[in-house]
Order: C-alpha cells, then structure tokens, then sequence
C-alpha cells in the first residue's frame, strides 16, 4: 500500500473543497469513531460465529471493506496532519504486544 | 506499507496464543471501536482549533500514533479475515467521496 | 422519571418479539455504542460553540432527543439485565467525581 | 428517578468547576461515547452467551453499573443543555419502535 500516494490524494481532496478548515485531529478523531460504529452495525445483533459467516455473502464482504476504507482514510489522514509514520507506529505497536502477552501466558477470556 | 507482511505476523501473533478463536469479524469490529473511541479521548475536551497543536508535543504524537496502529491492526486483520483488498477498498471509497462531494459544491458545514 | 415502568415496557416489548435471545449484556453495549455514535455524528463536522446553536433549531433538538433516547432504553434495558439499581449507580458515580475533581483543584483541558 | 434534582446537581457541578466551557453539546457526545466504549470494553472479547455470566459477578455488575452511570450523567447532561425531555423522548422512541417493529414481523438477525 503506497501510504504517501494516498495522503497525497486525500490532501488534494481536502484542499479542493475547502476542507482543511474541517480536518482538525479532534474531528478526525470523531468522524473515524463514526465509522467504527458503522463497522460495528453490521454484526450488532449477530453471535460471533454467525458473523464468521459474512465472508461467504459478496454484499457483506463489500460493505465490511467500504467501512473499513472510511475508518482508515481518517487514519491516514490523521497520521499526515499529525505527522506520525503509521508504519513505524505499527510495527511499533505490534513489538509492544508480543512482549505485553507471552505466547506461553495462554490468557484467555472469560467471566 | 507491506500490507502482506503485516497480515502475516498478525496471523502468526493470534494462532501462537490460541487467539483466532476470539477473532469473529465481531469482535474484531468491537475491539477497533473501543480503540478508536481510546483515539478521541486524547481530544474529547479540547477545542478543534486547540487539538491541532498536539503535532508540537512529541508525546501526544507518540500517544496518537499507539492509538491510530491499535485501530490499523484490528482493520488489516479484519481485511485478513474477510477476505478484504484493503488498498482497491479505499481507492474505491475515494473514488466514491470524489463523485459524491463535487469540488465546485462547496458543502460547509453549520447549524 | 419511573425506571421501573419504562423496564417493564422493554421487557414486554423484547418477549413479544422473541428478541430476548438477542439482548445479552455484549450485544445491549454494542448497540448502545452505535447510537452513541449516531448521537456523535450530528456535531462531527461543527465546532464546540456552533454546537451549542442547536438548542435554536427544533428539528435538531428533536433529532437529539431521539439519539438520547435511543442510548437510555439500551442503558436502561441493560440496568434490567445485569441487575443495576440506575438511580443507586448515578448518585455514587456523582459522589466519586466531586471527590475526583475538588472543586478548587480548577483542572482545565489544554495541550 | 428525580431528573431535575440529578440535572440540578449537574449544573451545580460544573459550575463550581468552571466547566460549563467544556459542556457544549459536541464534548459532551463525543464523552458519551468514549464511556459507551468502556462499557463495551467489559464484554470485547467473551460470547455473548458468556456476558449473560457476568450478573453472577458481584465486581463486574458493579463495573457495569458505574460506566452505565457515567453513560447516563452525560445523557442527562446533555438534555439539560439541549432542552430535551428525556422522559417524553423516551416514550416517543418505544412507541415508534412499536410502529417500526411489529409483533408478527418475527424479524431475526443471521446472514
């Protein structure tokens, strides 16, 4: 994914409306948040093996990437307008995890 | 970004704990929205005007980039499990707000 | 306001439409989650103050009055649910923040 | 419940912090939100199934109860600041979902 080629697409698309003005990191912040909900909907009343299911219906597939386009052009945004380096602050993050949980800790969830 | 690599240790990082049993698209789409909703809080009582001047406080920038790569991983691993191109999604979506949102309507945005 | 009537309506409501095998505490804060972000989006792209001008346009109070609403019957169907006395929860949470927050410790937000 | 004494202790709150700055209409969703977030949070990772289990855990009901409260504060808040009767917008909202979710449309959630 060529991160620089699309957050310089976004920039244009934001400037050629007049925009900017909108994208502060709070409203950015707010509009991926919205998005998420969205995401969210699709699988709100279904059980978590039911919505396994969703990858054989083309619709759902199509849907679920739709929402997930929206959540993360707000993320690629953000990042420029903030100047965070997603990939680095992934791979960051991805580090952080391995060694918060232990492959060996087996946690598991549960009440 | 090496959308592919990503996937890859996402995967490796869930079967090693016994994970893909908690990773439903439904949980996953939960999990993103917890995270983005962690996103907003950095911003939830400053103004718009005030949040765009986190970019000159490294740790806020640190802070955001944990938060935007907690939601770009929940997203790529969701793509993963959905059988999702996340980089023909969003070009798609692009693509799609360009038809939408005509430059020249200058859509603003008041009460 | 009687919680204790409104409880009573939802419940009839969920059995005369088998729904209460829907209703479980993940799926009841999900929802809950959607409609707070439905609430969210009526002032995503306005600032602070301009959301304050609301107030001034009926359709909106309205609107916000039905995404409010929306929240509290998820909130208070769930209350029913988990066995939450709503009104015991809202007293001591006040009871927590005036000690949280000493009047005279004048915390503000900024960066 | 007595909303205007909760209302009324509301205000008081705020005022005695000087944070009615904060509670514009915008802030005070966007909180709402990051605390729908947390209740969620509780039941990310079990089956729904499995949340049902979490009455039969004195801790957890009272966890739920105080991100229900802190839910619910906002809500409140936020009808104070709008002008909304939470009361009659509740009702409103039963009565439409009794119109918009008839009995005998046996509607049921799968793919």
């Amino acid at each position: 994914m060529d991160l620089d080629a699309i957050q310089q697409r976004l920039r244009e698309f934001a400037t050629e409306r007049d925009w900017d003005q909108y994208h502060s990191p709070k409203n950015l912040a707010m509009a991926l948040a919205v998005e998420a909900a969205e995401l969210m909907e699709i699988f709100q009343w279904v059980g978590a093996e039911e919505s396994r299911k969703a990858i054989e219906h083309p619709d759902k597939v199509v849907q679920v990437g739709d929402e997930i386009a929206d959540i993360c052009i707000y993320a690629i945004r953000l990042c420029d307008i903030m100047g965070v380096d997603l990939d680095t602050a992934i791979y960051r993050k991805i580090d952080q995890n391995i060694e918060k949980y232990p492959p060996d800790a087996g946690r598991h969830w549960s009440f």
